[in-house]
């Protein structure tokens, strides 16, 4: 991989999800390729679909998507697909999400 | 504010710090202030800092500080600055914070 570029547009605000998953360390790296298939698949391909990026937590607990989409709106639209749905389905069994939307409220860069 | 850039590299992994604030709505407002006062005052001047940005949930209950690290040392030192603990302690009287270390495992766009 190299080294990719995420655009946070604060004129014209994206909705961003965080959605950190629970997760046994030795289902970490499965739940990981769930997501990363998940996303490929089916998030990518849907309105308003903007960015994902998929994070492994160091203590081996965590899984954290943080992704962008252009409107709340198409993000709804998107949980209630099909394709979807069959999904987190599969991500449930081995995780606990907990999901929250959210505006960026500023951003600093060193 | 304007259209601002975040460079998340891959090739030469950042650590990543995802920050999960718990809040009582009618303190998130206060609960960003004290983040962005925190990062610009302290944080922002580190060793190792890369990048900040600090989100509000739509539903009021969440805060998530989404920061990047040039290394976990850099972020641990950080950690044991007196400056910086004046500020983790004036957070801690509104909210609670889940924070967690990670690598980037990948980058998805539409």
């Amino acid at each position: 991989m190299g080294t990719t570029t995420t655009t946070i547009s604060t004129d014209q605000p994206l909705t961003t999800l965080v959605n950190v998953f629970t997760v046994a360390p030795e289902a970490q790296q499965s739940l990981v390729d769930l997501l990363v298939t998940a996303t490929e698949d089916v998030m990518a391909h849907r309105p308003g679909f903007v960015s994902a990026n998929i994070h492994a937590s160091l203590d081996g607990t965590r899984v954290t998507n943080y992704a962008q989409w252009s409107t709340e709106e198409d993000f709804q639209t998107m949980l209630s697909d099909p394709d979807a749905r069959e999904h987190f389905t599969a991500v449930n069994t081995i995780a606990s999400a907990e999901p929250h939307l959210y505006r960026v409220e500023s951003v600093h860069h060193s």
